[in-house]
C-alpha cells in the first residue's frame, strides 16, 4: 500500500515537472479556491480531531496547533495565492561555460522529485507543504501525526480537487491515510521512489527519522539558540533583544533558550535583565555565578544546557571570555540561530566564523531565521544540517540541478 | 577508539577551518614534498600489500588499482600541488542583501567540517581526498579496504608529518588502522562527529554505507550509463562515440553500458557497431530483435538491463521511439551518465528535461564525466544522489554556507 502511493507519487512528479509555470500557479490558485469552497468540510473533519484529541487529554498549547476556524482556512488559501507571486525556480540555467575543445557544460535547475513530509498533529503544515512542492514542480506525500487525520484528508482531497479540475494528476498531492508508525517507517524505506524526507516537529521525531530512513533525510528545527552579551554590549538594547528574542513566540524553534553574559558586566547587567524576564512570565535558571549574584534565580542542571524549552523558561550563564561563549555554543548548541551583542566588529566576526549554526547573528534577536522574515518567502522547515541546504528552506531548495553538455561528436582523448 | 579518532577529527576541524589560504596551500606542498621523500618506505608497505593480495589470489585487474611505483607517487604529489593552484573555496561571501527593515542578511561559504570516507583498494585516494579535503578546509577520516592497509598508513604517516612541519595538527588527516567491520559500521554512526561520509567503490559498498549510516551520506559513482541513437543521428560519429565511451577505459563509472537504437536506423546502423564493437574486444548482448538482425549477437537477459559490467561487455537495444528510450533509462539507470546522440534540437532539449541523472549529454561521449574535464578541477566522487552535490564533487561542494545577519539591536515585531 505504502509502496503504491510512493509509485503514484514517482509517476506525478514526471508529468509535474513537465508542466509550465503558468500551469503550476494556476493549480496554486484552484487549490486555494479549493480550501475555501470546502472550508465547511474541513471545518467539521476537524472538529472531530480536536474532540478526539480533548477526549484523550491532549494538552490545550498542542490542541491550539490542532484546531482550524475559517480564519486559518482562509489564511492557509492566501499563502497558496502568496506562492504564485514568486518566480518559478525550476527550468532556470544556473550557468554554462565553454571548454578549450568546444563542448558546452551548464546546469540545469530541475525539481528534486518525489519529496516525503513526516510531522505533527499542525494540519495547516498540509496545505503549506504541498502549495510549496507544487510550485517547486515536485510530487509530495503527506505523513501527518494521527491527531490531525480527519483534518489532513479533508485538505488533502481539496487540494487534489483542485489539481484535476487544473488538468494535472491528483497523485501530485498524497495523504497517506494509515497513522500506525509501521507505515511511516516503510515510508522511510522507500529510496527507490522518494528523492528526499523532511521530518517537521520535535526532538524525538527528528532523531527516529533520522535513525530509521535510509531515503536521505534533511534534518530541521530543533533550536537550543543562545544569545551573548559581550562586555561592550549595549546593556539597554541587549534587554529588548532577549526580551523579544525569548518572550514574542516561545514555542518556536528560532526563541531563545540561553543566555551568556560576560563576567565583566553580569553585575550590572544581570538583576536587570532577571527582573525584566520575570516581568514577562518567564522562569529564570543559571549558573552557580548568576544564582550568586541574583539568589531568585533558581540553579540550572547540566541538562538545562543542553535543551530546547519551547516555554517561557531560559537558563543564565556568566562566561569568562568570547572564546568560552563560543566553546559553550558549539558544544551545547543545535547549529540553529546564535546571536552575539557586541560593539567590536572584530568580537562579531569571530564569533561568525567560528560559531558553527545555520543562522549566526550580530546585534539581532535570533526570532528573524525564518523564510519570510530573511525575504526569501515561505519555507519548508529550518535546515540544521550542513548538507544540501542550511538554515529556512524556501521554494529553491526544493530543486536540485543536473549538468547537460552539449556536444558535436565529442570524444574523450 | 573510533570516537576517539572523531573527537580528534573535529577539534582538527575547528583548527583548520581557522587557517588562511596560502597556509592550506602551504600545507598541500609540504604533503606533495613530504610523499617524494618518503617514496621508499610507501613502496615497501605497498609491496606488503601487493605480496599478501596475490597470495590470497586478488584477480590482477585489482592487483593493478592497489600497485604504486615511483611515477604513481610522484603523480599523487603532482596532484597536491596543483590543488595550489585553485582558489580557496571557503570564506567566500556568496551573497548579500538588506532587509526594508535594514536587517543585513547574507551567506558565507565554509567548509563542511570533518568528512568520513570509506573505500576500496585504491591507495592513491588516500592521497587525493586528503588534498581536496585541506584545500577545502575539512578534516578528513580514511577508512580504506584491507587489502591497502599498510599502503594507506604510509601514505596517511607521510601527509601528517607534513602537517605538522606546516604548523597544523597532524589530526586533520587520520587513517583508520583497524580493517574490521565493525570498526566501519561505528563509524556510519558518528553522527556527532562526522559531517558528511563518502562511500567510494563499488555498488555493494555503496549500498552497506547507506543502510547501515546515520551521518548523512553522499551517493557515488555506480554508472550504469546509456547512448541513445536518434532516428537522425549522424551514424558514422555514432560509432565513434559508442566505441569511445565503451571501449576508452571500460573500468570507470562513466563508461558506456547500455546501446539503445532507433528502430528506424537499427537495420542500418547495427551490423556496423556490432563488428567494430567486436573489433575492439567487446562481448555484445542484445534484445531479441538486435539478436533478429545480427544473429552473431548473444541475447540479453532481463538482468543485463540493470548491471553496470565495468568491463568489455555491452548490452544492445532497439526501442521505438524517444519516449520509450527516455523511459527505459530512468528504470533502469543509475542517474549517472546519459546521452541522446541525435540532430534535432528539440529532442534533444526533451532529453536533457526528462531524463533524471546528474549529466545529459547531446553528442558526445559520457566519458566526460569528470571534475577535471567539466573544468572544476579533482574530484572526491561523482555524485549520484540529488541532495547537495549532482555530478562531479569539487572542492566547492565539500564546503556549505551559513547566513550571517548583522542588525542594529533589530527585534522581530
Amino acid at each position: 500500500m505504502i509502496e503504491e502511493i510512493c509509485r503514484k507519487a514517482k509517476f506525478a512528479s514526471t508529468q509535474l515537472a513537465k508542466a509550465s509555470a503558468e500551469q503550476k500557479n494556476k493549480a496554486l490558485r484552484n487549490m486555494a479556491d479549493s480550501l475555501e469552497k470546502n472550508c465547511t468540510e474541513i471545518l467539521e473533519a476537524n472538529k472531530k480531531d480536536v474532540e478526539a484529541a480533548r477526549a484523550k487529554g491532549v494538552k490545550e498549547a498542542l490542541i491550539d496547533r490542532l484546531v482550524l476556524d475559517k480564519r486559518r482556512v482562509e489564511s492557509m488559501a492566501n499563502n497558496l495565492r502568496g506562492l504564485t507571486k514568486l518566480s518559478d525556480p525550476a527550468n532556470e540555467i544556473v550557468k554554462t561555460w565553454t571548454r578549450p575543445n568546444g563542448l558546452i557544460i551548464g546546469q540545469l535547475r530541475v525539481p528534486l522529485g518525489v519529496i516525503g513530509i513526516i510531522y505533527e498533529s499542525r494540519p495547516d503544515v498540509t496545505s503549506e507543504a504541498s502549495g510549496l512542492c507544487v510550485k517547486s514542480g515536485n510530487a509530495i506525500i503527506l505523513r501527518g501525526g494521527s491527531d490531525a487525520i480527519n483534518s489532513n484528508m479533508a485538505i488533502g482531497n481539496a487540494l487534489r480537487a483542485a489539481l484535476e479540475e487544473t488538468g494535472l494528476t491528483k497523485d501530485i498531492i498524497q495523504v497517506v491515510p494509515m497513522t500506525e508508525r509501521s507505515y511511516a517507517e516503510q515510508l522511510m524505506k522507500m529510496r527507490e521512489y522518494i528523492d528526499v524526507l523532511i521530518p517537521r516537529g520535535g526532538a524525538n521525531l527528528i532523531k527516529t527519522v533520522v535513525e530509521k530512513a535510509t531515503v536521505p533525510v534533511i534534518e530541521t528545527g530543533t533550536g537550543n539558540c543562545h544569545i551573548y552579551v559581550e562586555e561592550d554590549a549595549n546593556l539597554e538594547r541587549a534587554v529588548d533583544i532577549v526580551i523579544n528574542a525569548k518572550c514574542q513566540r516561545p514555542g518556536t524553534c528560532n526563541a531563545e533558550e540561553k543566555l551568556l553574559v560576560h563576567k565583566n558586566v553580569a553585575k550590572q547587567f544581570m538583576p536587570t535583565i532577571v527582573d525584566a524576564l520575570i516581568k514577562h512570565g518567564v522562569k529564570v535558571r543559571g549558573c552557580k555565578k548568576t544564582v550568586e549574584l541574583v539568589p531568585k534565580v533558581k540553579p540550572a542542571t547540566e541538562e538545562d544546557w543542553g535543551t530546547e524549552y519551547l516555554d517561557l523558561i531560559i537558563a543564565i550563564k556568566i562566561v569568562k571570555s568570547l572564546d568560552e561563549a563560543i566553546g559553550h555554543i558549539n558544544k551545547y548548541g543545535t547549529k540553529h540561530s546564535e546571536s552575539i551583542l557586541t560593539a567590536d566588529f572584530n568580537k562579531a566576526l569571530k564569533f561568525i566564523r567560528e560559531i558553527d549554526a545555520a543562522a549566526v547573528y550580530w546585534n539581532a534577536s535570533t526570532r528573524f531565521t525564518d523564510g519570510n522574515q530573511f525575504g526569501l518567502g515561505a519555507e519548508i522547515g529550518i535546515s540544521t544540517q550542513k548538507l544540501h541546504a542550511r538554515g529556512p528552506m524556501s521554494i529553491q531548495q526544493l530543486t536540485t540541478t543536473k549538468f547537460f553538455i552539449l556536444g558535436r561528436g565529442h570524444i574523450r582523448q
